[in-house]
């Protein structure tokens, strides 16, 4: 195994009903004032909002709130959550909603303990090494953001979409109540199983050392997403399939899949990115474009593993086998596999290309995404 | 799943050399006095304790040392420990070998911020609240103390062989160079790998509830330690199955394998402290003696699981050949899988049953561990 180190502090309260207990977590850490961020105003017609600020008030926790937040976040919402948060000197961000809302929060969290503009540490100007006290309820499981300190943000302006990660940017307490996700449309379902998939796959099939160890482990988490997605495609309800899928989506991004693993990298979610950020479709539905284009491009770095892919994952022989296995796969739960499945024109290419090569300038990778590499995978998403 | 909730704080720094960064890890969590705690002279002649005093001296660092831990390590030990740290002040506890140094280290901190006798925690007559800050560098791979809170003593007087675990008795840094771990004889790793399996199959095979995602977590576990058992006891010097087979005991007791599980309890664990605690064998070879006969007690109870069990670990078919096929394999690596091979006499089998009746009294679990299920259990150890 590589050398690596491990650590991850947020505690995780797993399980029915403990959203109702949110007060009494934050309460633990001393937190009397907190800023409650969502997205639509669905959590208030579900009662969700009410069983939280319940819960804040008995345990004598005063809050604000900042409502808004869509998918793929923008950095506008962000500033006006900092604002508020200074304004009025919180001490702490409750998520409640999917991905995009905890990534706000941990992008609030980290500004409102800075004097400079919190896009500084997308660009790598700064690093957050304060933030305020970061908690969440999440109501859909797939971008792993619950169990680790990374934010992904849009600038509204530039459309780059970049992250930032800190010291304090873990969550202190994640609250994963699978019947709270359970509302999620099959759309949705199915985005959220190409991310969780991207999230392994990204690693596993760059990796140029991956131990066996860990190669078991992650096809344990991909197995679990396979099957669960298609009993919940067909029984949203099943709690059993939405708790294995809930908790396999966090694994998949809480660093323990990259311990000991070598050369690994991100090319499809650094190729997504900017497909999300320019086109505003969901996360995961860039992603089940990009991965089939991106594995024809990379099979040939890696022959063996892509053929451990395709054995152990498919029970198929060959490279080719596995991908085509994949996009199968991705059809049939209902994510997008080409460009003009995702109402993307591919006459656009040329100027995705100049965007990505910009955003690996960001990214310190130019030598990795060459303006060829990144037109090949985008003319293998055709 | 069932409801859970995972919280481990434990940083982990893994890999070669990384005994040498000691000093500089406890710095940056402000402490300048520690204790070093570690077992027979041989880290001073291998130069480990060298390596680690000089780290500690370049970083500001004073230390006292206690070494003398023995395997099934002592409260007499402890509480020298305990009278040192409170003397000198200390702040932090440095234990350098395996679990069984570690587990008294926990002990050694609980105590030192404790006015009363350490012991109390153990008969949980007091919670251990409070801890000085614990590190470790491990030179055995066995016991998954190392990303834990619980310690395992001995009472000298009693031969009581009971645990404690609190808050604050999670290791804040450890430290695993797969290299320091090399020089481990092939019998101790045969129980290291035997202590694993209990760790894991305690779990697997008395779960009323687990997981798939689990069962396949656990089974990956525990086919890498077959997998890396073998490559070891051929070749010492291996350090990928080395390195892998470290991480795997950390994985199989650092709290992951339960998220989610129900009704799972730690049956050989609890029949087995009382045999390594009596005739001081080693934990591991306690344990690859009771866990057969633990588990033709236990088949009944959970037949698919067992067969579950057989088929995925073993590829073979019943409850029985998958007993049979554990116990062959534990034979094959060379850990003891009979009363006898362990030098425990037979003729004992009534005095185990009175001493084992008393610690689950200790333990509040008379009603499932009767003298009935103990002497059935030791009987089929014969």
């Amino acid at each position: 195994m590589n050398d690596f180190n491990y650590y991850n502090p947020t505690r995780i309260e797993f399980g029915k009903g403990k959203e109702a207990n949110i007060g009494k977590y934050i309460a633990e850490y001393g937190v009397s004032k907190v800023l409650i961020v969502y997205g639509s105003d669905r959590i208030k017609k579900s009662g969700l909002f009410y069983t939280v600020s319940q819960s804040l008030t008995e345990n004598g926790i005063n809050f604000e709130e900042l409502g808004g937040v869509q998918s793929n976040p923008l950095l506008s919402k962000v500033y006006e959550g900092i604002e508020i948060a200074k304004s009025k000197g919180l001490e702490a961000v409750l998520a409640v909603g999917g991905g995009s809302v905890l990534d706000s929060s941990k992008a609030i969290a980290a500004g409102a303990k800075y004097d400079g503009d919190v896009w500084d540490f997308f660009l790598h100007k700064a690093e957050p090494q304060k933030a305020l006290k970061i908690f969440d309820i999440m109501t859909l499981a797939a971008t792993g953001s619950e169990m680790n300190n990374y934010a992904v943000v849009t600038n509204d302006q530039t459309k780059q979409k970049l992250s930032l990660a800190g010291p304090e940017t873990f969550p202190t307490v994640s609250v994963i109540n699978p019947e709270l996700q359970a509302t999620v449309s099959n759309d949705y379902l199915a985005y959220s199983a190409s991310d969780i998939f991207a999230h392994s796959l990204d690693m596993y099939l760059s990796a140029t050392y991956l131990p066996a160890y860990m190669a078991g482990y992650v096809e344990n988490i991909l197995k679990t997403v396979m099957r669960t997605t298609e009993i919940l495609l067909a029984d949203a309800g099943n709690y059993e399939a939405r708790a294995e899928f809930a908790w396999a989506a966090t694994q998949a991004l809480n660093f323990t899949t990259f311990c000991g693993v070598a050369g690994n990298r991100f090319d499809t979610h650094f190729l997504e990115h900017t497909l999300s950020a320019e086109y505003n479709i969901a996360h995961g539905a860039g992603l089940s474009i990009i991965m089939p284009a991106w594995m024809k491009w990379q099979k040939n770095n890696l022959p063996e593993r892509f053929e451990q892919f395709a054995r152990n994952m498919f029970n198929v022989e060959g490279a080719d086998a596995g991908i085509e296995a994949l996009t199968q796969w991705y059809s049939k739960i209902g994510t997008p596999v080409t460009l003009k499945e995702g109402n993307i024109p591919e006459s656009d290419i040329p100027m995705l290309v100049e965007k990505l090569s910009e955003v690996a300038g960001l990214w310190g990778a130019t030598s990795l995404y060459t303006k060829e590499m990144i037109r090949t995978v985008l003319e293998n998403a055709k």
